[in-house]
Formats: C-alpha cells, sequence, structure tokens
C-alpha cells in the first residue's frame, strides 16, 4: 500500500491577513492532489468530460487544521484511499511540511454522469489504479 | 432561538468549470457570514486583532454539498451556534437557495492570542451577544 | 452622465500575508461589480449565455494600484463606460474608500457568441442601457 | 538574454463557469511565477520581508487576454524584465500553451520597505541577478 505524493508551495496568493495560509485553500489544494493522482494514474478530468462524459463531485468534506503554513512554505499533500464504493470513494489527503501534519482531510467523492449528475459505476481503469493507495479492505 | 442570515450572490470567479460553484469557496461563503454576523453582534476582526490582540482561528470544518449552486444565484448563509465552549465554539452554517438546503457546514473555531496562537477565553461581550444564536444548552 | 455605484467588504479570502488586499482580486471585485451593472440595467450574465447564447470575454485589463486595502473594508467600485464600439466596451472601473481612490481599472470586454467565441454586435437593450453611464461620444 | 520559464497546469480552481481559465487569475499565475523567479536567483519573499525588511508591491498591471486556456492544460509562464529602475522595475510576463501566446503581461514592482511601505533601492544581488534577464538597456 502506497500514497500518492504532490508537492506544492505556498504563494502570496494562498495567504490572507493573518499571516498564514488561508483555512479555505486547504481544499483548492486537496483538488490539485487529486487531479495529479488521477492523471499519474491514466486518467485526465477533461478526457473524462469528453470522452466519458463523467465527472467527479465532492459529496462531502472534513478537514481538521492542525498547524499554521506560512507564505513560501514547501508543502505535501499524501493521497491514499479510506473506501471504495460502486460509485463513491473516501480519500484521506494530509498536508505536510515535512514530517509535520499541517492539515488532515477527508473527502467523499461520487463519480457522476456529466449531465444528468447521476451517480455511475466508477470505471474499472480507475478501480484498478486505486488498489496500490486502499488505506483498508472495503 | 434566531439565526443570522447573510445573503450573497454567486459570480464567475465563485464557480467552475463543471458549470457549478467550486466546492472550495463555500469555506469563503461561510467565513464572509461569521465576519458579518460577528460585525452584527459588534465585532469587527480588524477591531479584535489590533485592540484585543485576539483573532479566531478555524480548528475543524464539515462540509455537505447536497445540491449544485450556480452563476448568478442568489443564495443565503444562515449562521447558528451548536456548541458554546471556554475558548471554542462550533457554528451550523448552511446555504440555501430559497427553501432548497444547498450546502451544511459546521465549523469549529477557537479565540486565540493573535501573537502566540494559545486559546483564550472567548471575550463576554461576543459570548452574551452569541446567546440569541443557541442551538443547544453547552 | 452617471456611475453605477457597487459596494463591497473585503473579507480574510480577499487580504495576503502582508496584511492587504492582494493584488489579483481586484479584477475579481471588478467583475462582480459589471455584473451587477449588467443586472441594473436588465441583463443577467445566465439568461444571457443561455436565452441569447452570448457572453462577454475580457480582452485586456489595466490596473493601477494607488493604496492599499485592508480587512474589513467598506469599498465602494465606481463603473461608467469609456468606450462603445460594435461588439466592444471600454469600463472604468475605479475602487474607493469613501474619497480616496484605491485602485483604477481600465477593462475590454468583447460580447461574443457563446459556442463559437466570435465577436457579435453588442444587444440593443444593452447598448441603451449603457447610454446614461457613457464618459465620452464613441 | 533568457527568460525565466514557470511551468504550471489548470485545475478547476482556475476555472469558471464560462469553460475557460478566470481572468483574474493570470495575475495569480504572474505572482507565482514571480516568486519562484526571484527564488531561481537567490531571494525568497519571507526572508525578504523577515531579515531586510523589505516587499514588493505590485503598482500597476496590463493584461492582454489573447486565446482561451481550459481545464487540464500544461501552460508556461515566461518571465524577462522590461525595465530597470532604481527602486522599480517593469516584468513582461507571457502565458504560453506550448508555442501558442494565451495571455501577454506588464507588471510594475517597486520595492518598497515593509513598514512604512515607501520606496527603497533595489538590493544589488536582486539587481545582478536581473542581469541576464533584461530585455533592454534602462
Amino acid at each position: 500500500m502506497t500514497h500518492h505524493i504532490f508537492p506544492f508551495r505556498i504563494y502570496y496568493e494562498d495567504t490572507d491577513a493573518g499571516g498564514v495560509v488561508y483555512h479555505g485553500n486547504y481544499l483548492n489544494f486537496s483538488e490539485r492532489a487529486r487531479t495529479e493522482f488521477l492523471r499519474d494514474i491514466g486518467f485526465e478530468s477533461r478526457k473524462l468530460q469528453d470522452d466519458q462524459n463523467m465527472m467527479f463531485v465532492v459529496r462531502h468534506a472534513e478537514v481538521d487544521y492542525l498547524k499554521p503554513a506560512f507564505l513560501d512554505d514547501g508543502l505535501s499533500l499524501e493521497t491514499s484511499i479510506l473506501k471504495l464504493k460502486n460509485s463513491s470513494f473516501v480519500l484521506k489527503q494530509d498536508v505536510f511540511r515535512e514530517k509535520e501534519l499541517i492539515c488532515a482531510m477527508k473527502v467523499t467523492l461520487v463519480c457522476v454522469e456529466k449531465n444528468t449528475v447521476k451517480p455511475v459505476r466508477l470505471p474499472d481503469g480507475i478501480r484498478a489504479g486505486f488498489q496500490d493507495y486502499l488505506e483498508e479492505e472495503t
């Protein structure tokens, strides 16, 4: 079992007048990391939309803010899969500054048909690509 | 017991290429609404920082995405208080489009000393202002 | 000749670790104000897209940053029309804190057919609505 | 004479309901690229603030939007220096998708003392680092 690692940098746009990373932006980081995770197992958001008429929507998110992050920080977002169901899955997405856990997220996504936004079965290719990243049996 | 009501509009900046409001932005809306809630009971973020050396940090957030929202939607964010402790409190913050619940959030905030970022007792004035918005005994 | 006035507030999401409003966000404010300007003269972005298959794209923007703005500032964005052509127009969009000019923008927009993104003639209704806000003959 | 190259990806957060990259975000991209440019010649934003009590503020920006960019696009931001004065400089910052110019920006920055926000002479180290990227004599 492995984690997907997405490194990223904190710029002025990510921070707020409290001098730290704005809390709402961690969900943006989680989405960047998910996109790269999917790309790394062979799936691109736009192609999924255009070719398979499919997209992922976020159904639920939980975010624990443990430590502040700052301008110029080099952070790393680690993604693994907590649950894998027929049309949905739960990701564990943790933001680290070196060994220090900054922010811990759990994000539930549903695979939907693009126009109706009705849940559809997660494609087998994605399901297969997820296997190495599964945290537990589902 | 009452709710604080914050009306707001969806602009292009709030939406994404999926044609809906970007999921990460609901936390931004919750922060705008909290800011106005505090202002309406007599407290301004900058003055709290400058005069009382105090600010609020988000410790935890849970977000349920129930329905999509769209460009030009006129939405309303209703805020009430689920729990009120010594230095922290939990807000219920729900986004509605007329009667329809779009997004349900629970946000835990901690009142901290600005420089040390150590928890401090929530000022009595804020505590008093919160009473009308309390959902349950704490 | 008159200006369209759009009042708005600065929240944490608008600021950065420099303690001021992040420079990129002024274009966001200009877009919010344009949207409300169009709404006030009877046109809504989504309806223009859905019913008339038309939208506005920004072709050029010039921004002068004159004074910093801060958390909790109540600002006002004044919009008028500098030039009005067949399919394009130039807006003057100035951000004020009371009488003080914070940021001066000129934004060139083009009315395009939604799918081809080809320029089309600005609808007569919008052209008529613009008359009161024209800064100069075109 | 050379350009600084900053590659970046377009995520959902960067796009809007028009299906393209939101126009205001190009200034965010320019700031990310400037930050990495400065880092590559040996200067970090936070250290400049903390150690030298100095920061850069954007005084003026001009943006030409030439082509739309889309979700999943891999773009490249090329930065060079158009003018270099005592305390200010003008950057040329162009966004490309392969050979295609998407967006052309000119951004004027001023080096200021952090607390007074008064212009100060650009440090010699930065001035020296800029030499290879100068588009013209100043």
